[in-house]
């Protein structure tokens, strides 16, 4: 069989890899390398530290450097732009298209960004520069330009004869742009359609000119909703005005999904999908002091409710024990509510009709394990202490706590996303803030009403 | 223009989809989800209350019941099929490939499925199992057998012939299956090809024998990289003996890639991304009790460490009000390793070469944040307290806990991973508990030791 296997067994392929740069054996490292693509090299790269990637990257033959940079993590990106130096960079990106280049431009930042920017001739820098007018993720710094278009009013025959003077067509080339005498964008004809329909036809009358169509304002979200949802292989980007101005295709497409499902992995530990494991030491440590430095002050707040009941800790050792225990219940139920109804919200099924029933649900949960588990505790604790009423306080603060986190884990993600705050990323720190306060001051509050 | 613009207001229309509902008027209903996609039709629908959904879905017109479960998450699919009934369900699931019907079968279950199962002809039911056997994400299971093949050597002029002969092809066909006389996979022909190729040519001249392949047991995981490394619309799934068997679709893809997303965002609450956010109260509240149950178990072991010190807190009442602080920054500091670890793990980018270096670094940046936090932790509890002893032991608590979690933070993925528990689900279970534990013993075991 002449079809080469998927590559089933990438961290072997890895191991070696290291192996012979470890061994210093760069004939070897560049025969590895030679048919991975892009991204899985980019992959590879950022398992070796930062100072021996420009050397490894170097030797390895590999030409498309401007190009891999686009895979790498942005931190990545930027070191090895850096050891490149703009003049080796600028030669490289000769190969990009324009969204490329926007995009390299927009990762590289400052003064790397400027110098490539600088020695490109004035059609491409502008060109590069209005795409950079659109923020990131949305169509037009997504899309492909290489559409190809045929004339609504063109028969069948006349397009098969067309596309057989053409040399090639682009890759991945699944539909073709229909538009009319002015260059308005008409509708989408797909090539298998080509072989199917009647030669004399005209392209008109066999199109889908219901084919749904992105504006290249449309941002990543509904990109990636109307793939996921239609089961699009490739979708055409019409400005309002009509025209027609490129296409974006799934395997873009894809790239969004796959960023951001690793931007719902790292959110809530205050890091982004472009956070390097293998940078160095002191820029990887300076990146996440920041997100300690946050949590600490939620941290404080905690630890100056704990300070108002002293004088009850000192009278009751217990509560002390027991006091992480509430707090940390009402973390994990908080928790819970706080994901499910970000991604609700991420889906746009938390409407006003909803919100009060949902909250409402949520609520109910939240007393209903609340009550399950006060049981639970209360009665290891009161067993523990041979002390019921330590019991009750502990079963009523817990339940408080809990019903506290459901109310959070629902009305946070909305406050925040109200005020532009991506809840993924703040919304832990609120409502841990939220839990630990409730549960400390419920917990040694009704203490020391009670058992004082 | 012609052409539909994207549903940019998805909120908007899910709004007045419950208006219609609300006022009980059935036919605005319908009209509002008649050319809707399924995907969205199963969004909105997970939006009403379960004993709702059975009966808007019988009026609104929709014939595609038994397809549109498989866009619902698994609780309200299961639910919904109930409420169905079998009879109708297979009557509607008679619209089902095979594919389908095996994940249908997958998903209901228990007796749904048998009866689904039970009334398809017995070729049906034989394919079906077959498929089945696959675990549920191989490639078996995701792929389509609409393949269009052609002989490698007939000439392109006779595949043009062969395909208008056809009365249709198969939606997002974009390059066909080359096979040989025996029937065995030899390669693609990109459908563009057939335009630019010479007439005269072979098939087996024109195609890719090189393209990466595909086999029945790949799983979801490999078959991802592939797409997302090599940007594929499609690829042929191919049995180890050659026989073709069918193709996958970047759509498909994209699903995948998607429910990876969702189950990153959900795991770490133990959840899982088939979780209903609409689900009714009480079989919400058991779901999420077990969760609690577990991480119930981790705050009482914490609770016992702490027990220890009863006497230590008794003395010094400030040490209980500390505490959390020195638990809670191991916890975030840890939990920022494992999330990176876990990422690291699922790209393979973790590997024996590089692993005592990763390790060696995240000691590195626990050891070095754990100074700069110490400082400030030890300043602010030094001087709350006017006790300088009390200073550098919440320091040095604040290190020792920050530096266990680093370790712990790639250690315990590694070894769950290695024992086959998902480390998305159990790390931050297990690096908590280490966090909670260490902090307690290191602050309150220093303090017994240094401050009585």
């Amino acid at each position: 069989m002449a079809a080469t296997e998927l590559p089933s067994s990438g961290e072997d392929w890895l191991q070696t890899l290291h192996e012979a740069a470890d061994a210093g054996d760069e004939a070897r490292f560049a025969r590895y390398v030679a048919d991975v693509a892009l991204p899985e090299l980019a992959r590879a790269l950022e398992t070796f530290p930062y100072d021996e990637r420009a050397h490894l990257l170097a030797n390895s033959g590999v030409t498309d450097s401007a190009r891999l940079l686009l895979y790498l993590n942005r931190d990545a990106a930027v070191h090895l732009a850096t050891e490149l130096g703009v003049p080796a960079l600028a030669e490289a990106a000769q190969d990009l298209n324009a969204s490329e280049l926007a995009e390299l431009t927009d990762v590289l930042d400052g003064e790397l960004a400027h110098g490539l920017l600088e020695r490109c001739d004035i059609v491409r820098r502008r060109e590069v520069e209005s795409l950079l007018a659109y923020d990131e993720g949305t169509a037009a710094r997504i899309m492909h330009r290489d559409v190809v278009t045929v004339r609504a009013d063109a028969a069948i025959a006349v397009v098969h004869r067309y596309l057989q003077r053409r040399q090639a067509l682009p890759a991945n080339t699944d539909q073709l742009m229909v538009i009319d005498r002015d260059g308005r964008f008409r509708g989408v004809l797909a090539v298998t359609d080509l072989f199917t329909a009647e030669p004399t036809a005209s392209v008109g009358d066999v199109m889908d000119a219901e084919a749904l169509i992105i504006e290249p304002e449309h941002d990543q979200h509904a990109i990636m909703r109307l793939f996921l949802d239609r089961d699009l292989l490739s979708a055409p980007v019409v400005a309002p005005d009509g025209n027609l101005l490129g296409r974006i295709i799934a395997s873009d497409v894809m790239d969004l999904v796959e960023d951001r499902a690793e931007h719902a992995m790292l959110a809530r530990d205050g890091l982004d999908e472009d956070t390097d494991l293998f940078a160095p030491l002191i820029a990887s440590a300076r990146k996440r002091a920041i997100w300690l430095g946050i949590n600490l002050g939620t941290a404080f707040l905690a630890a100056a409710v704990i300070g108002q009941f002293e004088a009850t800790l000192e009278a009751l050792v217990a509560l002390a024990v027991l006091m992480p225990v509430v707090a940390s219940m009402g973390g994990i139920a908080g928790s819970q509510t706080l994901s499910l109804a970000i991604r609700g919200l991420a889906q746009g099924q938390i409407l006003p009709t909803n919100r009060n029933w949902l909250l409402g649900k949520e609520v109910g949960i939240g007393a209903l394990n609340g009550v399950l588990w006060s049981l639970v505790v209360g009665g290891i604790a009161g067993l523990w202490y041979l002390n019921a009423g330590l019991g009750v306080v502990i079963g009523i603060a817990l339940i408080i706590n809990m019903i506290a986190a459901a109310i959070a884990g629902i009305i946070v993600p909305l406050v925040l996303g109200r005020f532009g705050f991506d809840p993924a990323i703040s919304g832990p720190v609120v409502l841990t803030t939220v839990t630990d306060v409730v549960g400390f001051l419920s917990f040694l509050g009704l203490a020391t009403l009670f058992l004082l």
